[in-house]
């Protein structure tokens, strides 16, 4: 990890809470904000997390994004998955060093990047986006993320098949995921995880369906609520508004199902939550 | 990874859910519930996500077990921190492949095994912790995951000091995080994450303090609500019963700070909640 | 109100949160509990709110018990539906003192003394239950709250139709709301409202449609999730488990329908959520 | 109740979830809207919930305002108390029709209206403000819901002192409870109720402990959570955005304290939370 700000860098110039910008430091180039611009030649050599003054007398900090930033940060063409979900889907999922993985769809590829940062460095994400024209600001996010060599990003319909076998997991972000259920058992390996993320109540009933129809067990359906506090001795509160909801996330795991094994029997068994994990 | 069973590989045997047993499989050996014994015979040399009978007629799964599962099953000698909550302190800590972490206290090490899992194959996770008891069990917990190779467990006061420095990261979840947040500054690299996890909230205004007043910046506190769905056609609805409350998590960057900038002017400014993120 | 204790009066014999006993004060009679008995006749005479030692040291309150502590105590056959939906719903249907009010089904009557409390003293609620088995214990515990008067309990099926007209208020808390939506629209005066609780989504979406199709407008549906808080100095935080879901409140009003407006068309922009409230 | 609309009487004028006026209907006199304007006349001797159409073709129906409608439509010049939190503080007091009540701050009187509404039509509510500007809006929004005769708006400062005593309940909406407590032990009856309504965790802290510290017993305090739901069959999901937070509620009992009886003992018993109710 390089400690010291260079040309081209990504920063994350931090002025408050609610008030931070990504962008390229580069030399002789100045950054315009309504507190003043700044000048990237005051940071460039400077450790990150350095102080830079604006010529108005604001303070900014040039911080090192992390994943999370560049989460935040992609350009927001569709309704990105908020970190929050993220952080459950890479947990639910399993997926870490090495890991393969099948997505759908890439978006803006919020997700992507953050499937990539974490399959490194010798796993692979197989996104797919049946529209074409989010490919090139996926790749730009990517890019900027430095993780674009873990990601084949694909520009195929899902729900006619997919390519790769014996992945660890499939990660569905799609309007009609109960149509890839048949492809992503296909594409897992024996006992892989598959993750599901959906507004709507209708989306998850109808993938869960699908999922014990397809031999897979241990199938879970969550939703998380993340709350912010107003933190000030005295003062403490939850903060007044949050978001009320992004989607449900469901997970299971594919089994080996034996001829004798009624698909239907288990199917009633397995849908159901296991509150260990609640 | 291995997609065989093989003697000597741990299994989580899945009967339904709230029902799953974490054995290791041995050759020649039986595993007891209460709905009669398999033989690992049965499943050695089987595909994991094989089934097996036992002999009063019960199938159980034979799963690899996912990071989560090796969580959940860690010895509960301590309160262990939630998957939901560990997925949150991965994504906010911003650690990956080839971090390396220092990380409090290390309990019966179920945050520890997966900041092991997920700085693979090239970081290292620091564990601290000042009860002695904790060592073994962590340990083996830490080996069955197959991650203790990451680890270096520590068997001291990290309120004390921490011996690490230029670290990407610092994990605490232990009474008094605030006693700490001095050694942190000094172990984390610049623009390094600072995330702690405590129950109170009183703990959370310490803290978070204690943040301020060391030139740390983008300080957050959040809290996550996770609710299961039990879902079936005409019948879904929100689970009857949810944990309301198993701590709040605190991140903040570390900071340059020049001798000009006031700590006292910044610390107000600070504090509070990136409603970006939420 | 009677600020002495007399003979025959309900008491709440309060010990500590969670430990409270709803008991008839009667002359001559002692109370066991496992921290001992304690005798009436040391209560009868004394304020409400005195409090009482047992043989073995233990000390309790005798509190005069509120319409929330009658609501708790009633007897649990049925799922109750909880103060915080009892309280929502009182709120949302509008009904006060002077209402007339329809209700379904009565259950355990822990609904119906509620809305009759609420109503003295000039209201009434006419309560229907198809099951017979209910109509004692539901009345013993209207008469204990000392409500009776203001309820006439029905042994008839709500869904073949409604007796009263004129209503202000139809409340349902049964399992098909959506077929007695015609006969609440019969039932009630011109902008009455009507208020369903129920469990599961499925019963929402048919309830609400029902809604729609009977020229009912304002058609709000809500959910409230309660918390507890552990308040102690230096420890305070929520409490560690919680009631996940009871149910959905979904209220609406009646409107006068011309013939020339199209209901399908308002069905449209009726549906959805008034944020004003929420 | 009257069901037809004359002149003079308020409606609430509604087009659609989210937009609805509070209007005086007055002859010969028109209401302009963004949609519209539409004349009274065509609404006066018409049944409330009769629709008229605006001179743009727009439908909007006249429902006759319900408490919460008064509630909602209060002049915001203070943080009104939200209708659920009303709810709770109704049902949790435990006050009815008859109910003597003291109740401070006034502010805009959006509680005091719920208060005298559910007191009537023997009650009282004593209603404290100590700021003199409320007191005009407060008596208009009673007046204009029809239910002025039932509070005695006071412009005093309650942390000086209640006249009253003997009373069901105090109510605290207001930034310093803890300095209340005393005085409202005096004016309650024995075994009467307390609630207090604060935004911050700090407030709710001081107000226990002067609760414990004045013989006040059964102290709970609870946060609720209410998140609307988007109905629509196929599409059904949570709202995407709600309020995070209003405030914490906290009740209590006025107990009869002996003078054997510690006090500091009872204090330490008695904080916490009765699971029973949530």
């Amino acid at each position: 990890m390089n400690e010291k700000i260079g040309d081209g860098d990504y920063l994350l110039l931090y002025l408050k809470p609610r008030k931070t910008y990504m962008v390229k430091a580069e030399s002789a180039k100045t950054f315009h904000t309504h507190r003043g611009f700044i000048k990237f030649d005051d940071l460039i050599g400077k450790e990150f997390g350095s102080s830079v003054t604006s010529n108005l007398g604001a303070t900014f900090f040039a911080l090192k994004p992390t994943l999370q930033d560049y989460i935040m940060k992609s350009a927001r063409q569709t309704q990105i998955t908020y970190p929050k979900d993220i952080a459950l889907i890479i947990m639910f999922s399993g997926i870490g060093p090495g890991s393969l993985v099948v997505e759908a769809g890439t978006g803006t590829g919020a997700l992507t990047l953050a499937l990539c940062f974490h399959v490194q460095p010798t796993g692979k994400v197989y996104s797919y986006e049946i529209r074409e024209e989010f490919a090139a600001v996926a790749a730009r996010n990517l890019q900027r993320a430095g993780v674009k060599d873990y990601a084949e990003l694909k520009n195929k319909d899902i729900t006619l098949g997919i390519d790769e076998t014996n992945v660890d997991a499939v990660i569905l972000d799609l309007a009609t995921p109960w149509l890839v259920i048949t492809h992503a058992r296909a594409a897992l390996k024996p006992c892989g995880t598959l993750v599901s993320f959906s507004p709507t109540i209708d989306q998850v009933v109808q993938t869960v369906e699908a999922l014990a129809q397809n031999g897979f067990i241990a199938v879970e359906t969550i939703e998380c609520l993340m709350r912010g506090m107003q933190v000030e001795r005295g003062k403490t509160r939850p903060q007044t508004l949050m978001t009320a909801h992004t989607g449900y996330v469901t997970f299971a795991r594919k089994a080996i199902m034996d001829a004798q094994l009624s698909l239907a029997k288990r199917a009633v068994v397995d849908v159901g939550v296991t509150s260990e994990k609640l």
